[in-house]
């Protein structure tokens, strides 16, 4: 899927684009301290997605002896190439509005992170910049901003949604699917935000086997050769050869099956409860498969989840651009205060531009 | 539970029992390794309950320099005391056959394996013995074996069966659940080995509230205090507010305040996809809690199995009586090579004897 729909030009110049989220939740802080932490960051072609005032009171909060880093607006990317050291390049991506209070749902909070998410994937599109990290947003705020964009539910349904009207596609012919990664395991859903009985019925053949050659299409880029992919099953023991369920038998099985015709590594159904220990690479522990199909969301986000959720990393896969994202919401109680961690970020950032090298 | 129905008399004195599994799988081997490599075991009460050709074979796959450890037949745990250091205790619990030859599925290895459970549990409801520690059987094995114990699926419906026997109880007034524990992290299932669909249709009100309350029992013996109980939601985010599914508003969520009525420590539903690294007790991150109620099978033994398998610890909770066993099953494929690894057998019995002492 990425393969061919990726837009050409030569990447190894192009900028990546960082957007600030909601502008009332961590999103700005994160941003500009992954800015002020990182100095390969700050030196490379990276900039900023959003609004020059949030990011400047960010700035603000987390002025070290009373120097803050500056911020310079840009109109363009082009910009970046004059960019002095030590400052903070941020596009400005949204009408201008004074910056929305910490910690409240609004519907400019959500108009700002919306525009600044619209600008980015659109210059990922076109191909001005070569991947795209995005900082949390609120739902709600989205829901209520005054904008066609309120009325998807979150990031991926937007994303999903403008590169299909750059592709002159339907949305049903751009199928994207979540993979969660850290640096131990790396898995990819089925199924994301529905009832565990609704994540029963979407265990189909297609929707299997699409999220196997998604998940290969994607590991194979970043990993330059075909990856490994296991196949969790459904049910306990993997269902016990059809004694707790007959998803592995009449779904999985043939779904697995019918990747290896098409020369794809997946091998499964395993059962659920070992496939992710298997899987983890860690010292020590060599993994023995690149990423494990899970086939609901908490069988895959538990495992990654488990050993602290500050590591994970969300990458969306089926899309004709490089998007990632931290793994944590919009934190409204802790906004504003400067205590908001930036590793999981840091850590969508140092995947997004793996995936573009 | 546990506590009303336990038998009196002065544990510290009572021997443990070990039963040897079914003896064409690693079983034997395992204890053997036990008790050679814990010199604290070999030294203290315990004894091992199965067949003494059996052990004996197993002891020479065994032993070191030619030189393998002595088999002393014992008629009763009474003989304990007079037991000289560096042998192998074993309580003749099954009819004398030859031993069955390894890796195959036999009904006469399934009768060993199933009467050694029969004796260790009638002479642990006797309060002959302090603890149970059960080596894993094979359920083809027991299905063909010529007793009327071949009727249960494994060993938790046996001793369950057996529990009610000797309470004068039915069966459905013992109930027990299955407790999986590692260093870091202990959980209970509301359901196990049944389809991931029936395992939702298992969360009710009353099982969820009866695995709090049986969770909390056992806990509280082990703990010396009341101990704090996550209840995991069913749903992705534990619904969000009836979003993804409502099992969490009508049903979980109404057998917490249940049992805080009762003054128990339980919190929740949780979040699935966190509640397990919230629990997680570990060097540099201090759990929150002491168990997690999981709602079924592989949502809580992902967590527990995925730092690795050889650590897990089987509990079943509810009994009359104290039964561990390790996370692991026959391993024919492996059996009678002496590589088999006696670590979960060794975490089960330390998990015993701190729950006995």
């Amino acid at each position: 899927m990425t393969n061919r729909h990726m837009a050409n030009g030569n990447r190894s110049v192009r900028p990546l684009a960082v957007t600030m989220g909601d502008p009332a939740g961590i999103g700005p802080e994160i941003v500009v301290k992954a800015w002020m932490s990182s100095p390969e960051l700050a030196g490379r072609q990276a900039v900023i997605v959003g609004d020059a005032s949030c990011i400047r009171r960010a700035a603000r909060w987390l002025a070290r002896g009373g120097d803050s880093w500056p911020v310079m607006v840009l109109s363009s990317v082009d910009e970046l190439v004059d960019l002095p050291p030590r400052c903070l390049p941020v596009l400005q991506a949204v009408d201008a509005a004074p910056a929305p209070e910490v910690g409240k749902v609004s519907a400019v909070a959500g108009r700002m992170a919306a525009q600044s998410v619209v600008w980015a994937a659109q210059a990922a599109l076109r191909g001005e910049v070569c991947a795209l990290v995005t900082a949390p947003l609120n739902k709600e705020a989205l829901a209520a901003a005054d904008l066609p964009e309120a009325v998807y539910p979150g990031h991926t349904e937007m994303l999903q949604a403008l590169a299909a009207r750059h592709l002159g596609l339907s949305v049903k012919d751009v199928p994207v699917r979540m993979m969660l990664s850290n640096d131990e395991l790396s898995i990819v859903l089925v199924s994301i935000h529905v009832s565990l009985s609704d994540a029963i019925d979407a265990v189909t053949f297609e929707q299997v086997l699409q999220t196997i050659r998604i998940s290969d299409s994607a590991l194979r880029q970043l990993l330059g050769r075909a990856p490994r992919i296991a196949v969790s099953g459904l049910n306990p023991h993997a269902g016990e050869n059809g004694l707790f369920g007959r998803e592995e038998i009449e779904v999985i099985a043939p779904a697995v099956a019918a990747a290896q015709m098409e020369g794809l590594l997946a091998t499964g159904p395993y059962p659920p409860d070992t496939v992710f220990m298997r899987a983890r690479n860690a010292a020590g522990h060599l993994g023995e498969f690149d990423v494990v199909v899970a086939m609901y969301h908490d069988q895959g986000l538990i495992p990654v989840k488990y050993l602290g959720v500050e590591r994970g990393v969300n990458v969306t896969l089926g899309l004709p651009l490089i998007r990632t994202s931290p793994d944590h919401g919009t934190a409204f109680d802790i906004a504003g205060q400067g205590r908001a961690d930036p590793s999981s970020l840091l850590a969508a950032i140092r995947w997004a531009l793996k995936m573009t090298s």
